[in-house]
């Protein structure tokens, strides 16, 4: 077992330079953070002051330094030649080989639309100079970006690796893209609890070396595995640190923020010359069309995925139909159904949702912490502990149920999914195998449904009521059970089974909590934190990151199915969260804050990273609907889909996740065709295996473009398709040009 | 039969200046409508330059005019003191008999609240001359309005008639309001199409006079009807002027503003101050939350009752079972259902909501005319013809089974009602009798449905196809074969069955064509208006009340339900047209131009006209979402509900009512007693009979205030009661006072 021997790039020097800047960055960031204003309409100057200084001197010497010279060079060159890449797969698409316009790019399946060409000076408004520095930049963060999601059997798009390979004068070949592994769909008659199939025990032990799982073999360990590569924090740090320098930039805060700004106006263009023709096509596209095209509710918490009625209703049912069921069991006091109705006052029949009180409302607004509080029915956490938690007198029986009449109303409709997120606390590692066994025992599986596990922030809770002794116990708690059955799956058959169905990690809580610390070499291990502050964001993701990284290499090479790293992120707190999110992170969950960092913002673009927002849950919680960023990002090209978060708690229909796209359709007037890319988005998101996602998408859905699409399955029209991959290929395209200039 | 001999007001002199004035304002407001702008934020001083100039007059007048001697008058006066009138039925409910402070009002079933109380000058901002005209005039308007609707039996708040009765020193007695009639709800067992009760006929002939409908007593009729009151149109023309003049007066545009905007930041204090405890009472209110109030879609159109998705289903499963039946059979032409979709050149597998096209989309925003053709599937008429309408080779039988689809939909969820609209055109009287064979037929009958009838204002259509010589014919064609069918019920047994259900009349089309022609004592009778042009709708709006006026007083005499008339208005178009429905309507769908008239608003408030809001439906065609008034309108306390208007072209989920509730919430962020009192409006506004409303609302609904309530049923806090008539008592006791001063 060695450290990080992938060839992706070099180790990185530290720049000193580089490092304290960073850190002004990160101290003026946090320092922000406490003040809950609404997040204001996106705006370069006053994002960061110190960017701003940092702009003026760069303007100031760049005025010195702009030579006559320098000008005729800019004013010399022609207008920007955008290739489409000549992807080795899709041979039969007609690919450009030689540089020549977009366009007059002809794909054989998508039909003549009117192309927005620009002509001129391509970097109008920033000099060759400014340029130039934020396309090396740019590229340096696309490589970082690609390295870590490599490292970790996580996506990057083949599009932006394909541009970076060019720059390096590589090829780029099928065989060097990663993919995470995914349980394939439960076949019709097989037991998905089935526990045939798991391979033999290895003779490995495992151990935490600073926060991170260990594998060393025994001794008299017979069958060896490949050495797995480990994380190596320095070269991480070092990246951050280029990073947040990066995000802080001037020229590239500038340059990005113009690219941005010209994607929306463009988009805008395209919509208004080819809305008719895109509708045409799905006209004529037969049998398909928003309804029938599927649609995952990629981000939503196992204990608020039922509505509120659905919940009052089962409250209700059960209370009538299991009176005298032992439900209750603690510090010697035994209470059946009734009795506990009895012992908080409440007979059933006078249930209301009103006196259910779980729904959020304009109390929760900017109130995280009275939001939480929702999460108890009737303000009791008795019926919490009843309803939505696994582990009770009841083994969690109350619990499964509901979410199984979650999932049957999922298969009814035929064409809606939802990824449930289960948590995992890390305060003791027997709650693997007591979360493995209700899942088991209680048969909570549904063909509509993938898994995921959520980490909740809360080391500080459990430190200062003495759990644990340091974050690195924690750590221990959340992953060691992981790969002891990694190793010795026929040890722990449960909880081996169990991971067979989970398809990714979040991590959760207020992100506007807890910060300040900056995460850099000099901090504590996470065996040295015992202090009862809690970790920042950047260093809890850093830990789950590495210790997924080494669990899905470990994995895979035992042929098993290997774990996303799917945080929440930027909801509130500081734009650094976001860029950890963006070396670590395959998806993320929310994203408003995007709207403050447009080198962030653009970066999430050229990687196509995946947010799943939920608009509904931020009207209750941090951003009045219509200030919502949603829509901005679709037109910016962002890869967004919809999500419902907590039905429990927003949501007022039958169907929360149709009711989410519904309002967003509404209040954005959105087209049906934002509306089925939006949904295509969200199955490409998700953790379904490869092949559901060929049946729910069409066989080529790796490719990018239109190539890549089924609008038979997916209703998405192909010149929407194609003004896609054309304009992503042409920001790419721009990042060429830029480090081409400066060699 | 004699004209109009009701007590309530001597005959109006008609005063040339306001005449004069009135037609200026009308042409300022009708000139504007061309202009399909979005409707401005209200703002006062630009709605009406001609109101401006009169009221820089008027400044420049009192400035001269108001004496020291003035301003002590107005300084000497104390706090207004607000009195709850003491009516008659509520005598256990400790009215106040004297001038006592409205914070002081103690009702037994409400819980303590925080009132906000206003000392000081109560006319602050205008001066005690302008405070007495806006009065004056304020309460001329008023009874105006109760005056047409006594006439019509529709409906006028028991309160407002109160205050009126006090100001003439009279004392209100309950005997003297008026109700509709609306027939009972069918008994279990009992036959909806029965014709076993129908009175028996009457020698009586009818004819139009003046485009109006006329009864006259045969000469060998035995049996007498109690004469009739007539419209006398030369009265009404001088009541519109007189409002007309009002709406402009800037003084009464001043008063009125302040007074809207004081209503809406009273609500906002109140909310505040009152949001937890109006929360508490719903919450120990058992057994009844916001699932489970009633709720009446109380403006729907029949022919878009359905979702896109339930007509794409219906169409589907009709196309595979109905293959080889014959359903059309025009021009000598006979087609199956597979034969007619094979002229169409489509296979009904294939087909989607695409294709289906009759979602509204950004393509029909400002486009009422684009939004037209939505009605048509697949921009086929045929379909349209087959699906949706009730003559056809098939008898509208596909239609006739949607409607109960969706009706069935509404009976299975229990608490929720729809009031759709059916279509007569008054191209010919046969209509009548057809729609009520198909309606008989088909036995197209829901508990919880109320019908309506809708007329479309295209007489300048038929007349300019020649199928009608003049504008009276259209009116004879849609009012004469209800006089018949009621004065001879016996020979018109389907049609006397039909109008059993029908509960009231709509007016509907664009409101923002045919405007220009002012209705005044010189415009044309209808028998003379032989004209291609449309009349105006002030014109349609008397025709259509006149003839429901007498109608309705004709069927009361009989024992038979009588109709309400519940225009379109105020969607588009001039103000004018609110003002003529304030005449005329018992209520109105839409209403959104109220923002641009100050003084019409604050007179719907004062007459708690009920407005019919579609804010979805209004976010497809004439106002962005958040810009819609349902929110201000509720906060200032006029009388809103929500209503879907096409669920066909604008709605997603399977229950659209719950949709446009859903948005509206999320939106504006409307808390769970917003939405109750909202549905309980619904209920209220609509034409659900006596017994319904007794058991939808409770035995006391007709009581306003916290005495008329039944939290029970409603969900609606009494505290949020008690403050709505606490506001309204406030504003008519201020009218009072106004009156006073200039005794």
């Amino acid at each position: 077992i060695t450290e990080d021997k992938l060839p992706v790039q070099a180790k990185h020097q530290t720049d000193e330079q580089t490092r304290i800047l960073a850190e002004k960055v990160f101290a003026h960031d946090a320092k922000d953070e406490d003040s809950r204003d609404e997040i204001s309409p996106f705006d370069v100057p006053v994002d960061c002051p110190i960017g701003e200084i940092e702009m003026v001197q760069h303007q100031l010497h760049k005025e010195t330094k702009e030579t006559v010279e320098n000008r005729k060079k800019r004013m010399q060159r022609g207008p920007i030649a955008v290739t489409l890449p000549n992807i080795e797969e899709v041979k039969d698409s007609e690919p450009i080989e030689s540089a020549t316009k977009v366009q007059h790019v002809q794909y054989h399946n998508v039909p003549d639309f009117q192309r927005v060409a620009i002509t001129g000076d391509y970097t109008s408004g920033v000099t060759v100079e400014d340029f130039e520095l934020a396309c090396k930049g740019l590229h340096k963060a696309l490589t970082i970006r690609e390295k870590y999601m490599h490292l970790s059997f996580q996506r990057f798009p083949r599009t932006t690796a394909h541009y970076l390979r060019t720059i390096e004068n590589k090829r780029w070949v099928l065989e060097a893209e990663m993919h995470p592994t995914f349980t394939p769909p439960v076949k019709d008659g097989e037991d998905p609890f089935s526990s045939q199939d798991l391979p033999e025990n290895l003779s490995y032990s495992c151990e935490m070396k600073d926060g991170v799982v260990f594998v060393r073999a025994k001794k008299d360990s017979a069958k060896k595995i490949k050495d797995l590569p480990f994380p190596d924090l320095p070269t991480f740090i070092d990246d951050m640190n280029f990073l947040i320098a990066l995000i802080a930039q001037g020229p590239v805060k500038t340059y990005t923020h113009r690219r941005l700004k010209f994607l929306r106006s463009k988009f805008n263009l395209h919509e208004m010359l080819n809305e008719i023709e895109e509708l045409r096509e799905q006209k004529i596209n037969p049998h398909r069309d928003f309804y029938n095209v599927r649609k995952v509710d990629t981000h939503i918490h196992a204990a608020a995925c039922m509505s509120q009625k659905h919940l009052l209703r089962f409250i209700k049912s059960s209370a009538r139909k299991d009176t005298d069921r032992l439900v209750f069991n603690s510090k010697g006091q035994k209470l059946t159904l009734k009795e506990l109705f009895e012992k908080l006052n409440l007979h059933p029949y006078n249930l209301t949702v009103d006196s259910l009180d779980v729904h959020a409302g304009r109390q929760t607004f900017q109130r995280f912490d009275k939001f939480n509080a929702k999460y108890n029915p009737v303000g009791a956490s008795e019926l919490r502990d009843l309803y939505l938690k696994t582990e009770n007198c009841i083994n969690g029986e109350y619990f499964a149920r509901i979410i199984k009449e979650v999932a049957s109303d999922l298969q009814e409709g035929l064409y809606q999914h939802a990824e449930p997120r289960l948590s995992i606390y890390g305060r003791s590692p027997e709650e693997w195998p007591k979360l493995a066994n209700w899942f088991i025992e209680q048969r909570v599986f549904s063909p509509n449904m993938k898994w995921m596990i959520q980490i909740p922030r809360i080391y500080d809770i459990f430190r200062g009521q003495n759990f644990i002794p340091h974050f690195g116990k924690m750590l221990e708690s959340i992953f060691v059970p992981i790969v002891k059955a990694t190793l010795q799956p026929r040890d722990h058959v449960e909880l081996s089974v169990f991971l067979k169905h989970i398809t990714g990690f979040d991590s959760v809580d207020d992100e506007s909590k807890h910060s300040g610390h900056m995460f850099c070499t000099k901090s504590p291990t996470p065996e040295q934190w015992t202090q009862p502050k809690n970790p920042s964001y950047s260093y809890y993701l850093y830990y789950m990151y590495a210790n997924i990284m080494v669990i899905n290499n470990l994995r895979r090479e035992r042929g098993m199915n290997t774990f996303l790293f799917r945080p929440h992120c930027g909801e509130a707190g500081a734009v650094t969260h976001l860029l950890t999110a963006f070396m670590t992170a395959d998806n993320i969950s929310h994203g408003l804050n995007l709207k403050k960092s447009p080198v962030l913002q653009y970066l999430y673009f050229l990687t196509q990273i995946p947010i799943a927002m939920s608009p509904l849950s931020n009207n209750s919680l941090f951003l009045e609907y219509a200030k919502n960023p949603l829509l901005e990002y679709m037109q910016k090209g962002l890869m967004v889909s919809l999500s419902t978060d907590d039905p429990m708690q927003f949501h007022y229909t039958k169907e929360p996740l149709m009711e989410e796209y519904a309002i967003a359709a509404q209040v954005f007037k959105l087209s049906t065709c934002d509306m089925c890319e939006i949904a295509r988005n969200s199955v490409l998101q998700s953790g379904f295996s490869e092949q559901e996602k060929i049946k729910f998408l069409g066989p080529n859905y790796r490719k990018e473009g239109p190539e890549g699409n089924s609008i038979q399955k997916t209703n998405v029209s192909q010149i929407r398709m194609a003004y896609r991959y054309e304009t992503l290929c042409y920001e790419l395209n721009l990042i060429m040009e830029g480090l081409k200039v400066s060699e």
